[in-house]
């Protein structure tokens, strides 16, 4: 049987990646790590059989431990303090949960010599400072990272390059784009927006939202279209190489706005607050995924009008349970 | 007064920069930080008031009471665990040593507010892979690292401009290539062959070294010509530019046996064994040093003869010391 082991196991990306597993109808069993117990039933899959231990990666003993006694034939690495504004202020704390953590799960795999397929996901923060006519990006673009975060990821990509080339490991290397999807958390702005668009057309049948600049373009993917991309990585892809994960169309968030209020039929006013515009932040990201097309043949299936549909319909579903709960 | 803190202080590059500093006849006090105690007379110094602190820069809070303490107006950032070959048998230890440290440094520096200017040192290994016709290697080659040490050394750097562009601190940055000159620990290629001609040139007459590959092109450039460099870049380097070390013009291995047989006087036999290649080495390696020449008017002034001669002389005065108390 198929063993997974998935770090960053209680985000949203692992939720709907056991989803997908269960979906593939074949017998996998999955250990799950995090410092955070998940908030979805681990017992509730047909096919994937899981279980779950609290770890904090960055105690390389409880990494050894976990890695020797599962012996994991594959690893997605999802853990991640994937917070550009976190990593402003908290850069040291960045550069741990991200480099740190990575290098422990490198070096207990290449210690054990175990025969064992990594994914290494990255950011499409790493392109850092970008301009309009680069877009989209690809590849093989330079790396400019401008953010602590970003220069945490580059870090461990370079390591992963380096533990391919240097000791023979099967690693494969993601940058992702905006993963967009029901259950992301509200820290995220596509979520941030349907949260607060679903509460006040509950209540006033129209929106007011106060935002930063809703003129910058970003690249969305669904999270279930990302899944798809990690396991057929995990089977397909070739070690050693970086693809971009990525819907290759970029969109503004007032389009998104728009979009939304569509969708909820209520009219969204929109003022821009200057305090809540990013120094540093890039206008435009959008990605080229001609490269991950042609490896092994993934395109995003899922259009942007349903992940915001299907979007809305989860924050509906948990502000309803809250008002209930609080009924 | 002027207040340097030297990390890295029981270096050779260390004793070398405290020489200049004295001799530039201006009244300096300098703090010593390293896990080792420096093996020179702190005291002898005529401007340069020394004092050393045993410090372990991977301990936060030491590193964090040094800097509250002594209030530094220069950092000089030698400290590195800088063997290539040591990261591929420990790359977290190498990542630690190298990237952490400097981390902890800048955190301290940024949460005080500090007025403080911070060489951060690199190292030509960033450059990684690159081919005969890219030298000589001006500062905007691509950066392609092949060791965890390069990686670590990579990741420093793009910390290092991401401080400097985040924050507003002030950080200069260097890429420096091979240095050589009296003093330097027989870890290193030049200072081993010398070590070895003049030991066996005392008994035989003659010399014969097993070596690795000889016909390697390096750049090599005289300590002293380094931490004159370094002093200037402190002074007059621009904020967040980064600067290569370096003489210009690559000498292979072979020709450095040559001359140093020439200057023993000795015939000097050379064999080539296998095991001493090191795998993904590079062929060539040269550095452009036109960037640092035009913005600060650095130019190396020692010649290779005379390094490797003052070399020479450094291991026979060692290698007669032992002698002499072993008698």
């Amino acid at each position: 049987m198929e063993k997974y082991l998935v770090t960053g196991f209680s985000g949203f990306v692992a939720k709907h990646f056991l989803d997908f597993l269960d979906e593939q109808e074949v017998p996998a069993y999955v250990l799950g790590v995090d410092i955070h117990r998940p908030e979805f039933n681990i017992y509730g899959f047909k096919y994937v059989r899981c279980s779950f231990e609290r770890t904090d990666l960055l105690d390389k003993d409880q990494v050894d431990n976990i890695i020797y006694q599962f012996q994991p034939s594959y690893i997605l690495h999802l853990a991640s303090f994937s917070s550009v504004a976190f990593s402003w202020k908290n850069p040291v704390a960045s550069f741990a949960n991200n480099t740190n953590i990575f290098l422990n799960l490198l070096e207990k795999v290449r210690g054990m010599n175990l025969d064992c397929r990594i994914l290494s996901i990255g950011s499409s923060e790493e392109y850092g400072n970008v301009h309009a006519e680069d877009m989209p990006l690809k590849e093989e673009h330079p790396l400019n990272p401008i953010s602590p975060y970003a220069v945490a990821r580059v870090s461990q990509e370079m390591l992963s390059t380096v533990y391919v080339e240097g000791y023979g490991m099967d690693i494969v290397m993601t940058r992702s784009f905006n993963h967009i999807g029901p259950g992301q958390r509200d820290l995220f702005v596509i979520s941030s927006f349907a949260k607060q668009l679903v509460s006040m057309a509950r209540i006033e049948g129209k929106a007011h939202l106060v935002t930063g600049d809703t003129s910058i373009i970003r690249d969305f993917v669904d999270v279930r279209d990302v899944v798809r991309a990690y396991y057929l990585l995990l089977k397909k892809g070739k070690k050693g190489e970086i693809y971009n994960i990525c819907s290759g169309t970029g969109t503004t968030l007032k389009e998104v706005l728009d979009k939304m209020g569509m969708i909820l039929g209520t009219e969204v006013e929109n003022q821009v607050n200057e305090k809540f515009i990013r120094p540093n932040d890039n206008q435009i990201i959008i990605g080229s995924n001609d490269k991950i097309k042609e490896a092994i043949g993934f395109e995003p299936s899922i259009p942007l009008d349903e992940s915001l549909r299907d979007i809305i319909e989860y924050w509906k579903e948990q502000i309803e349970q809250t008002h209930e709960n609080t009924l």
